[in-house]
């Protein structure tokens, strides 16, 4: 099987403009297939406080309501996509900037308001991913990136957590290709002291990441990620990690989840 | 040669729900390879001034500045963009949203300071569309549509007029397809008096051209329109039509552009 390279960028690096720059340039140089899922930044917070609109997030996740949902929307499939795209076709990367409503490439469900209703957003499922037309586009040399806004099967945006779709995209297109993940953002790695860089964590397992749980070392912002990333490593993804968006490229660098 | 058919839909459709909903209805019906290029509309302004953000337009032209660039890229690329998307694939319509940085597909040079500085602007080129990328997508059964955002060689997003991208899409792609370019709005046509429906003047040539300009039939908002679709008709674009949004796939209405 061909390789495949599904590299996850946050918000963190994308309101830096010296780290993306960084990381951009490092992404273009991956050879063979590849795609980035970029998360949303500050910018779509900052917007909406200019607009005096109330942002609530509960759990990590932001609530998305009728006023907010166009923020998302602007921001991260609007603005912050095509400054990406731009640079990376600037670097010679060949970047389509899509949401998954494009090709109906990422088809969510609405989250159940059954416990708490997080408004327009969109949960994963195995079928998910247009793997065949995601396919098409990467043979013809295409880069997909995704920023996080997907639709339901009644053509509802819904908001969807990034770290989800870059997992998603990975297991189901770990079927025909040997995929390899990549969380990127501004820590090295899994840390067992966010303070301290040097306290990396190598590798994680099933058994550390409970352990990691209990003793309050893995963190509510972490969590999300972590759990994505496991469940690559479990459902046939190649290789995964959790690494800086300056080693995107080094070999054996930062958390290797497994 | 296949058929193509490009279409352009201006501001005022994207505005009312209800209009965009029947255009969006009758384009996705039209058969073969197919392109949406859509304008602006009033969000863009109004998001603008929410913002405290002043528009200043020349000549019916918006002088794009730091603070209108992103504001353009955001409703344009992202929210007008992604919604047209979305409703086309509840409609069988299998879009795929994009702006001219999207696979470098339209390339265009920031407008020359030499008479006026109009900001971040986007003209475009008989270079400007990456023919064979844009076969490429269509041949794979994808419907590309594109917001009037573009990017330079350095990778600068510019805004650019949808009307002459419609145009130079039509031109650029002639020369592999049968095109009919048709420029969509809300009056029935080219009108000999604005306030009156009934006064459609069914085909525009070069001549009549030149005497509706000098008698004032042909108003400041609708010539760059029709120097567009002058421009598409005198070079290989088989047929040019200015017509209604209602009346998309109705055969011989509107104002034929020969």
């Amino acid at each position: 099987m061909r390789k495949l390279t599904i590299v996850k960028v946050g918000g963190e690096i994308l309101d830096d403009a010296e780290k993306l720059t960084v990381f951009l340039h490092d992404f273009s140089k991956i050879e063979g297939s590849k795609i980035l899922v970029h998360g949303g930044g500050k910018v779509a917070t900052q917007l909406a406080n200019k607009l005096g609109v109330n942002t609530e997030m509960i759990e990590g996740r932001r609530i998305t309501n009728e006023e907010t949902l166009p923020i998302a929307v602007m921001v991260y499939a609007g603005l912050i996509n095509k400054k990406v795209v731009a640079q990376l076709q600037t670097n010679g990367c060949d970047a389509l900037g899509l949401c998954g409503a494009d090709g109906r490439l990422i088809k969510t469900v609405k989250r159940s308001t059954a416990l708490l209703d997080y408004g327009f957003v969109g949960d994963c499922t195995d079928e998910s991913i247009n793997v065949s037309r995601l396919q098409q586009l990467l043979d013809l040399g295409f880069c997909p990136v995704f920023s996080a806004i997907t639709v339901d099967d009644q053509g509802q945006l819904l908001n969807t957590n990034a770290d989800t779709i870059a997992s998603c995209l990975s297991i189901a297109l770990s079927g025909i290709y040997n995929v390899s993940l990549m969380y990127c953002f501004e820590h090295s790695g899994v840390l067992k002291d966010v303070q301290d860089a040097q306290s990396l964590i190598p590798i994680v397992d099933d058994m550390l990441i409970e352990t990691l749980k209990e003793t309050g070392v893995i963190t509510k912002g972490m969590l999300p990620k972590i759990e994505n990333a496991m469940k690559a490593a479990h459902l046939g993804v190649t290789e995964v990690w959790i690494r800086s968006y300056e080693s995107l490229n080094k070999l054996n660098c930062g958390t290797r989840i497994q």
